[in-house]
């Protein structure tokens, strides 16, 4: 570890970082199981320890067990899945509809995470021309909560087939809140090892190195003979990860993920 | 550990995780330091690993390391905290312009994470009527790229006083292409332990409590004997995590951050 990085977390604690974000998946098979209210604590207040624009934490949450209130969201699920599949034809329309695309009613539990704009008035340190800033922190809280749940062995699906109107009819959201995720949360079966559309074939991981650009949009090549085109493809990367974590002991171990491949499968192998 | 949280991750990986999410920080004070390729590009693999809606993976990485378009950044970035100011007076304003807001030109890089909206052509599963799912997955990338930094040791400041026009310009980039995050990304002295606009007095956090709802927007009590309310403001609901989780060697062995309290000083100490 180089001078440089003498703040870095020790080397597990970063393992467990990057085998929850890796590890993470959008969740719509759920089990009964009630989520404890101590986990459900510890999932909010992650998310409310995410970074927010001016510290305005434009966040609210909503924990929703009501059923009546749920079947109406799955109503209106319902109608803008029709919406969402009059997009897709042929093959591949078949295939949107043979997906499973929430879990609204078999969760034990949903969560309706808002972002109130302007909460201590129109005055908000880091808000100018950008005027969504309080969404892309309510986003950060979302992420944050996600993760945590992973590591808590809960599953999260976030439903973006709504509509904003009705869940703010629903759930009596002011006008002026926006309701940035509608989430299904409970415990799973499994965690799939890879995302549900990646083994549907309804789309493919890119490709991280098609994703660089250097200093421009336009600046495709890397100069200066930096490699980190091949870096961010390589399973070189996380290899001192993986020395440096020890083992888990046998009861406790994990088996890894598909993603990156790295952490799970590297070379040496 | 419950039949229910089978799937939970270790106990020191949960901490590893926690412990990203409590420490990371807004950043504004860089070291010179060379970020090198290979920890640049383990975040960047972690942001590519976020959520996307329809596995659209919507986001691009633009590595800033050239000075003109740098300084161009930063003289865009003046004109708005002027703007910005101008929302500000008496005490408010001296605060503000008292406050360091970026380090736009000390870093030793700079990051874009824009979004491509209908990167595949308009039918994405999962977007009907809330058109800006792609902008929410973009925010889940910059989160996770900003945790696994964190983890490696490197801040991440983001600069949201600029105009996506003037990056636009200055970076070539594609008009239907929105550049979401301009980060400031590298070596720090010290992770602050606090966020900056919390020891600056600037704004609180807000007690957790008072962002919780059940079942609907004016549902501010919970039924049941259900304890959310108050668990989410205990330092209880992170002791079995402190018990489960091996102390870490005295060499290796991090300072823990005041937020939130309850990992650093349970009530045991």
């Amino acid at each position: 570890m180089g001078a440089n990085s003498r703040h870095a977390l020790p080397a597990e604690y970063q393992r467990g970082l990057y085998e929850a974000i890796f590890r993470r998946r959008d969740i719509r098979n759920f089990i009964a199981d009630e989520v404890p209210d101590e986990v459900l604590a510890r999932v909010i207040v992650a998310a409310h320890h995410a970074a927010s624009v001016g510290f305005t934490q434009p966040w609210d949450f909503i924990v929703v067990r009501d059923t009546a209130r749920r079947r109406e969201v799955k109503r209106v699920f319902e109608a803008e899945r029709e919406a969402n599949a009059a997009l897709f034809t042929g093959e591949r329309l078949r295939q949107f509809l043979s997906l499973k695309l929430e879990g609204i009613l078999e969760a034990p539990l949903n969560l309706i995470i808002t972002c109130e704009p302007d909460r201590f008035g129109p005055a908000v340190l880091g808000k100018v021309s950008i005027r969504e800033v309080e969404v892309y922190s309510t986003c950060l809280a979302v992420g944050n909560l996600w993760l945590a749940a992973r590591a808590e062995g809960l599953g999260v699906g976030w439903v973006s087939i709504v509509r904003n109107d009705a869940l703010r009819e629903i759930f009596s959201i002011p006008p002026h809140v926006i309701p940035v995720a509608y989430l299904c949360v409970g415990y799973v079966a499994a965690f799939p090892d890879r995302p549900l559309l990646e083994s549907a074939q309804w789309a493919s991981r890119m490709p991280a190195r098609t994703l660089l650009h250097f200093d421009s949009w336009d600046g495709r090549t890397e100069g200066d003979g930096h490699s980190l085109s091949d870096l961010v493809q390589s399973p070189e990367i996380w290899r001192d990860l993986l020395e440096d974590a020890p083992p888990l002991s046998d009861d406790r171990k994990i088996e890894c993920a598909d993603v990156p491949n790295r952490i799970a499968k590297p070379r040496s192998e």
